[in-house]
Formats: C-alpha cells, sequence, structure tokens
C-alpha cells in the first residue's frame, strides 16, 4: 500500500531574527534546534532566513511567508529595547495596530516585581488580536499572529516553549535510508536521476566527501512511504556498488 | 575625528542552497563559516536564507538579493546530481542560458580522467557570460554571474575557495565592547535606547542570560567609528552599572 505524498502536509518557513547572529557575536542555536526538532516532528522546514534587528526586512519576509507554508515561525526581537522590532513589525505586515494585552502585562508585573516599568510593558504591547500559548512550563509564551508563531529569542526560553507547544504542530515523521559508493558523482548521477522519476514520494540526495582518501558519496533516501523507499533502495544500492 | 557610517560599505546575502540542511541530515558548516569570516573581513552580512534545492525558491531569492547587496553569495547545488539546480536556477534568475564553459569542461576532464561523462559536463554549464575566479590553491572555481559568488557546497571545498579569493570582496572591520550587568533589561532599556540615538554609528545590542543565576544582561557596542565607541561606551557602562 502506497501512502501518497500529500499535499496537506504541514510545512513551516523559519525567521531567525537578530543582528548578534549574522554579525557573529553569538552562534545561532535556534536554527539548529527547530532543524533537529520539526525533522523529529515530521514537519518539513522548507525555508530558514536569518534577518537583521530592521523592521523593513521582517515585515516583507511575515507578508511573503505567511500564504505560503502552514507555519511561519520566528524567534528574536520580543523584549523591551530599542532593538526588539519583531512585534511591532508583524502587527505592520497583518496591517494591525499593537495593543497592551492585559494578562501579559500582568503576568510580567508579577514576575518582574518593582523592576516593571514603561519598558517592560513594551513586551506587553501585541499585534491586535494575537493569542497566547501559554502552557505551565514555559516561562514565556508563544504569541500568535495569523499562522506566525512568535518565540523568544533567548535559546533556553526559546528551546522550553517550542517543546511545550510542539504537540499543537502536526507532522508525519519521514524514514530515511543511507549507503556510501566509492564511485563518483558523475558516475551515479544517471542512476540517481532515473530513481527519482520511478520513486516520485522519495527524496534522493547525493553528498560528495573528501576529508579522508578514497573519496565516497554518501546516497541518501528519504520517504514517508516506506513501501516506495524499500523498492527504491533495492533498486539504487545495487546501481552505485 | 568621525568617520560617518558610509554607505558605500560592502554588505552580502548569502543563499546556503541545500534539502539536507534544511531537513537535518548534514549541519550547516558553510553558513557559520561566513558568519565567521565576512566579519573578519568587516563586511555586513545582512540576510542569510537556507533553500532547498527547488529553482523557483533560488530565483525568486536572487532576484530579490542582487539589487540590494553589494554580493550575493551561494554556496551548494553546483554538482552533477539531478538535484543540483543552482546553476540553471541562476541562470534563469537573470535571463540568461546556459552555455558549456570550455575551460571548466577541460580541468574537469583531467581531474576525472575516465570517469569524465556527460553528467560531468552538467558541472560546466555555467549561465551565459559567467566569468571564473580560480586560484591556485582553488580545487573549484567561484562562479560569478553579476554580482553573485556561487560556491560549492562540499564544506571544505567551500572554505578552501572562499578564503583563496576574499581579498577580492573589500570590507572594512568593526570594533566591538561588551560589558555585563546584573540589572534587568527593562531598568537599562531606556539608556540604550538614548546611548544608539547620540551615537548613531555605534550598533547597540542587549543579550539577557538565563543560564546562571544571578541573571545577567550581556550589553555589546560595535562601530567602525572609534571615537565614537569610545565616548558611547564611557557613557553608556556606568548608566548600566
Amino acid at each position: 500500500m502506497r501512502t501518497a505524498k500529500t499535499s496537506a502536509m504541514a510545512t513551516v518557513a523559519a525567521l531567525i531574527i537578530g543582528n548578534e547572529i549574522l554579525s557573529g557575536k553569538f552562534d545561532d542555536e535556534n536554527g539548529p534546534f527547530l532543524i533537529r526538532r520539526l525533522r523529529e516532528l515530521g514537519v518539513d522546514l522548507k525555508r530558514l532566513v536569518v534577518l537583521p534587528d530592521e523592521a523593513p526586512a521582517i515585515i516583507e519576509e511575515v507578508r511573503s511567508c505567511t500564504d505560503r507554508y502552514t507555519y511561519v515561525i520566528t524567534t528574536g526581537g520580543v523584549g523591551p529595547t530599542h532593538d526588539d522590532v519583531t512585534l511591532p513589525a508583524i502587527a505592520e505586515a497583518f496591517g494591525r495596530g499593537l495593543e497592551r494585552h492585559a494578562e501579559l502585562g500582568r503576568r510580567l508585573a508579577e514576575k518582574l516585581g518593582t523592576r516593571f516599568n514603561e519598558a517592560a510593558w513594551r513586551m506587553a504591547e501585541l499585534p491586535a488580536g494575537a493569542a497566547l500559548w501559554w502552557e505551565e512550563s514555559m516561562y514565556w509564551p508563544v504569541v500568535v499572529v495569523e499562522n506566525v508563531l512568535i518565540f523568544p529569542g533567548v535559546p533556553m526560553l526559546m528551546s522550553r516553549s517550542f517543546d511545550a507547544v510542539s504537540s499543537r504542530i502536526a507532522g508525519s515523521p519521514l524514514s530515511a535510508r543511507r549507503f556510501t559508493t566509492l564511485k563518483s558523482e558523475p558516475e551515479v548521477a544517471d542512476a540517481l536521476t532515473e530513481a527519482s522519476q520511478r520513486w516520485s514520494t522519495v527524496l534522493i540526495g547525493s553528498y560528495p566527501r573528501y576529508e579522508a582518501k578514497p573519496h565516497t558519496v554518501i546516497i541518501t533516501m528519504e520517504s514517508r512511504d516506506l513501501d516506495a523507499l524499500n523498492e527504491c533502495e533495492a533498486w539504487l544500492a545495487p546501481r552505485c556498488g
């Protein structure tokens, strides 16, 4: 029995927002985390963009992605300082204003105590009509505007929030196979092309490795259709041997 | 003496092309490498996009970036197999055809010997009018189309090619400062805003750290204007103490 590659499969575009990543001040931890977790969930990450803390770039990217992907996940830029522009930018992307969110303000006030001030209020100024996903284990809620899921940028807060809500993001895990060949890519190219045409539900990749001699090529196959994956591997492996 | 933040400063958009990165089969090594090297060169990386091996996504991104940034750097998708679509996609982005590049074909034939076949020729089919940057130490040339610099995706080849041509990419290194405060972001937000207005050539960032108690905030300042950087630090540090 074959399961067709369904067009209703959940897809994601991830927007990693922060000058500090592009300038190399801090390594990006949120991008690799999302890649790993989305793979485990069986959700297809189709695009990952690292953007500066600049509203025009964020507005353009959100507008471009919102209709193309099931979810747009953003990280970063939701704090109280001058370089935190994600929330107003996303509001503008959808033509909405910002509104003080009473519940979020109350929780912030509880948390910050005497340090709760006007600047802290900025963190509770959300795009009008935003929903909050807030589970017990989270330090900071996910702010949801249309299909945009807005996460904090601090990696510890981001990963904790993501894991708390990940069950809401439905996926369908992939099965994967790989083997290594001593042939070169030009020698196996025709077989790879034919296999990718015969088994259109199997995504085939080839990756040359030059670190050690003899040079090798890693051939990978992935699919949600286990029968097709097995057939494809049985056909392809001997032709690359 | 102040040096104005010049609008002629070199900027880069990096396009990391490869299903294997988005699906988590392989960690991205080229993105972090470019972030590090561009910082050392003093070139501003303004955008980093990880794209699948799909021509429409590459075409759209190249068209969008070519007029906005000094250089568009791509990695990946230049091999001989079915999933290598970068060269035809970039040709299409500029409305050019593909042409077999005689010199590249000759070099490939020398390198591959009896394994040089029709599939291998695909690697030498370049956008019409492309230039090659090819230094002694490189295993694979940089293919240059307008302001797009096309690198291979295999990290060892990519880094070797980049280092061989990096002197052609002119930059102006930044100076950086940082300090840590025990205050919270809301408490220092007003001072950060004022400093970023007073010293517009200084890029100021703030990054909360929650890994250990007491929680801290790292304040960073960067500029190509050393006088402004020193003044800004001297003004800001005591106000965050």
